[in-house]
């Protein structure tokens, strides 16, 4: 796994004719050895027990703490990711189709560790109550509400801060404190996953009202869909079977009336049951009708794995209450807030960043019903076009 | 979900007018339910125990039962999928880039099936070496080897007749009879997957030799970088770590040479050691190393994912070797042909298809290496352009 | 895996010295095949797409029907390991400990079927929402909740009948008709799991409050625990800790005054909140704090494995409502009750039918607390001492 | 998860009336947070990418650096286990089943990790050849063969030092200098896990000649069984079927005459295709004949682990070579060992501990031939029996 193409791409990447890189060779040689370039001696040393400390080593408190930083380990990982998408966005690089791949295969990245998580459980599960009752004492008040990195992670994905149920009645952030704070502070100043994502698909090209004018097709066939279904029905002999037609027919009226109101849509917004502007769901609904289309193919990837992530950190929050209820009991009855049900209650839809695209489900219309491409329209514009001139300035960009 | 889109959608899509919708819309009230439509009166019917008909019902029986039918119902479904990728590939359609979602999405259920199929044996492991004793003189001479779904499945994938393990000195298709042994053959007379990938990768844009040229500028770039290499390790004073690197520089010249050699790739594809075309070899190289072109997202997302699939039918190999190892030992010096060391010895590399696209990761150069695109080149044209005009006609594909 | 074994134990079993033994063979050499075994010629056809049968084929569905076709499979599994770990308790065996590592095992092989369950949904989830909607008209009325089998599971695990979500505010067996109607009528009437490990609760070793009364023993401890910690906090200064201290002494003081009341287990239970005899909870906590009496081990096992059950299948239940998120929304607004929002309400405590093993780490005291034992109580007898002289006699039980 | 228990026990584990117990329910109240209990300093600040050291950061150095040390972390989590499972073999607890409990769920534990561990994989596999060969000059000469936790955990289950493949011609250790070489040497010289499960087998109630004597009369049903097997065959008429099954017998008789002798035992040791002693082997066989049995149900249990440790440690090699073959391709024909190509032959059985446990699915018999126990036989006795005077003065070993 190495030699020659160290040290020769290694001179040429540096400087060709300089003589350190015999230096470097040598090295290379010596070179750095596995424990040195993780850092073992910080990460396998950092297994303190407090049970032991206090002179009552139990055996158990070395898994907990284990599970913890592996998870910790894989959250900053997933910061990593979550970061440099980001990045990726707010760049100018954001107008380049070539980094649709970069930033799919890192969201895909997210999902899969998510996916790791929410296995890991099965290795703390094998510690049961009586286990953790030995050395839980020793904790306090050290608490996983704690974890700074996971808050900054459902920060900078977009969970909204008015929709977080408070803990013990306190804003999430005043459990932080100093340097900790700050940081979660300046986190949620910065542009979230989500309004990222908004941005870009606003951008969606067909929107334009001048343009191929998705929206208004849209809404007109569906109108004239719904109006010659209406029709159809009311032609229809009186029976139980039409009366059921019609007030489905209503109610799926109703439903679409409702999505081509924007008043309707800032209703929502303002009551957290929609996270996407008006433009943005419009942009999300065309990547789903016309997914195919070769443009469309990894931004409807991208959406996929979004919904995938909002689902995983969903089922890894469920699949926390279920271990803390083995761990702890519900403590039903001894008042006080419970760590039980604080955590229950935030396995809910208010925690979905991306429940928008979730909720498209309820807008799909049959295919005849959505707007035919004619061939020129077909080629929706890669921003790479555009971007092409300037490539060979920015060879830069490969190494992020 | 049902209702008001049944109907409506029924009626127009087969006779807006005709009365019969009626009698359609009572059936739906009526309608299917559940287990009909799953059929699940065969389904769950189809566990008749051996022991039990001799008159000794063995309780673990029912798993080992159940749990082969679930490996065969995702058999099934995987040669489904598999069926219809082939579909897409052979058809008209393998010149509409739109089709690639389609074929990506669906190679990557078929991992996703491997997946679960790989975890599937946890559920049988919890059978013991002596729950299966009780019963296993009953299954003589049934045999998992006997499964027609699997065989169909290495054929239609491109598993090599020729380098096959022989079974008891046999031809595996010797153990099949009748109409089992045509649908055998039958299937071995239509395109593999491996084929159709290698048609495909024959046609990637950018290989033309009168236009892009990408083999011929790869191996120009290539050969200058080595001839600079060496040039400058000649300079450099007499070491030990010269002679290393000089060393390493000569074995990588050789991997090269051996690359750009046609006749060193007819001799490996004759020995079974690559299975792709030259040309499609190359296609491959290519888009590996342009992969974040938006011409070549999907592309190799679809490599990618072949790789996988491979790689999860031998983990599924090993798999079950290692539940028989546990089941029955490995029956070491007793002579005649073992289970185990039968299916230990289809662990192999002969057994992966997709071998080439390992194989890649050996030609790896670094990226100032790869022949620069410039403006011109850049787009290289989806096959969809000139598709486009015939796209009004032919809506049938979607219901593909 | 065949042979010897085949002919001299069929010989053995059934007639050492019947001539059609010779017929026996024969047939075993001819014998059953893997297909004919696992009567495929049943399972591989009952993929009937209703898409396909109204013209208008649509892939994915088949993916559908395979899907539920192997969750239907699997809960047949389950159902088999459930009845007969129900009929080791019902039967005279349930005196043998013989048999608590049959009953252990296969309680466990469930959760391991069911771990497969949750992990399957990951395949359907490669469905998208837009590839469901192109035929999810044509399965109504069909759904999920009719499955008769997952309706069995429930009843005979012990989820309560009245603490069941009701269904579009009719009872849940009022969606069956005639035959399934009457299978679930009457598995209702057998004895559930949790009533049967109820029973075998009761009769823990050691609960006897003329023997070694443990219950009695406990509820003095405590006692004085408690007291002795307010004696030792009322000397303390006056301060902001103690306050705290005292408060949580207070709370633990109710909680445990609480549990020793008989009067308010039988009020939780006619709510709902316990599901278990006063007698029964006793021996699930003697079985906890005992739990490394080799006595008590294998019980310990099987309190946790049951757990287990509980955990997984509302595990199963959350993934589920994930997955129907997706593919249809949650339908918000429209009014009428969604399949989204029914069943995450069944994603509750109340279908948890071991809740009280649960909350049994709300009672964990510290060590010193729990009653000590002492050489002579040590040994809990185990039921097979009484067994012992009626072996020989019992030998068809092994075939069970 | 705090407050009143922790102060409260610490008072009284230890030191009633110390004064001082405020100062630590103060310290207890300020108290330990997460961050500093899990010492994320450390864990988090122990990534630096090489490449960003030589001013080239790839950004997927870091997930290649997160995966290896979540790996290290788990690593040190199964040492910690194993070790603690190895010292309840070795000190005096050995003779208390008491312990079953633990050493059962602590092995059970191990594999769980195990699990997790090969899921892992699927997140690194998120890395493609190409994003690592960007940065894998960079790692020389590091390399997952010096990862000291594996070697040491390897050594420590009792993968034999002359059963290993050598790595480019050298012993295994001389990889290792220093201080790790010693740690390794001197972990070569503790009892292994094997050593240990091979003591306590030799221990199994019922083998003791002058006692129930298992071996004995096992071969003594065995001969008496094949001969009145061999007597029914020799009557049967002369055909084609009479002929199979006599040369099945002989196979039979010889793998049976194969066990009952102890020379070909020693023969089989000295190859390393036996690992355990004659009489460990014997103890192996007795427990899986009776493992119902109240006394040998954890035992079976055990063995069952052991089994599971071996060949999720197989399955993980496995994964790891499919890994690197994804990564670095096989690089066939260049010459020199490849790393693929090493880790290929360590999935071997060579590697395999517990090997006599697979094996013993070869010597399985009908039920009938096994050993009837009588009533007096039947209750093999629990070392607890003489373990029991001494219990109260043992009350440290709990917090083991």
């Amino acid at each position: 796994m190495s030699g020659f193409f160290n040290s020769c791409q290694n001179q040429m990447k540096y400087n060709e004719e300089d003589e350190s890189q015999k230096g470097i060779n040598k090295a290379t040689k010596g070179g750095i050895v596995y424990g040195e370039y993780l850092q073992l001696d910080k990460v396998l040393n950092a297994q303190v027990l407090q049970s032991q400390q206090r002179g009552d080593k139990i055996h158990d408190e070395h898994l907990f703490i284990v599970t913890h930083q592996a998870y910790e380990l894989w959250f900053k990982q997933i910061l990593w990711e979550l970061d440099s998408v980001r990045d990726l966005f707010i760049k100018k690089h954001v107008r380049d189709e070539r980094n649709m791949l970069k930033v799919v295969s890192r969201i895909h990245r997210i999902t899969m560790i998510f996916k790791l998580l929410v296995e890991q459980f099965a290795v703390l599960e094998t510690m049961t109550a009586l286990d953790f009752f030995d050395f839980r004492e020793y904790l306090s008040p050290a608490s996983g509400f704690q974890s700074l990195q996971f808050r900054l992670l459902e920060a900078k994905i977009g969970v909204a801060d008015h929709l977080r149920v408070p803990y013990n009645r306190r804003h999430y952030r005043d459990n932080f404190h100093g340097q900790e704070s700050e940081t979660l502070l300046s986190s949620e100043q910065e542009p979230t996953l989500l309004q990222l994502v908004e941005k870009w698909l606003e951008r969606t090209p067909g929107l334009e009202n001048d343009g191929f004018n998705f929206w208004g097709k849209l809404q007109a066939n569906i109108e004239e869909g719904l109006k010659m279904e209406k029709h159809k029905l009311e032609k229809m002999e009186d029976s139980e079977v039409k009366e059921d037609l019609l007030a489905e027919l209503n109610k799926q009226t109703e439903v679409f009336t409702a999505l081509f109101d924007p008043k309707r849509h800032e209703h929502l917004l303002s009551k957290g049951e929609r996270r996407l502007s008006y433009k943005a769901l419009q942009g999300a609904l065309m990547i789903n009708f016309y997914r195919e289309e070769p443009r469309f193919q990894v931004p409807f990837q991208l959406l996929t794995a979004l919904m995938e992530i909002d689902t995983l950190m969903t089922k890894w929050r469920y699949n926390h209450v279920c271990m803390v209820h083995r761990m702890i009991g519900s403590k039903a009855g001894t008042g006080g807030s419970s760590g039980y049900h604080y955590l229950r209650s935030t396995v809910s839809d208010r925690y979905k960043v991306f429940v928008d695209l979730f909720n498209l489900a309820t807008f799909l219309v049959p295919r005849s019903w959505v707007p035919k491409l004619n061939p020129s329209i077909h080629k929706f514009p890669y921003m790479a076009e555009y971007y092409d001139s300037s490539y060979n300035s920015c060879s830069s960009e490969d190494s992020d």
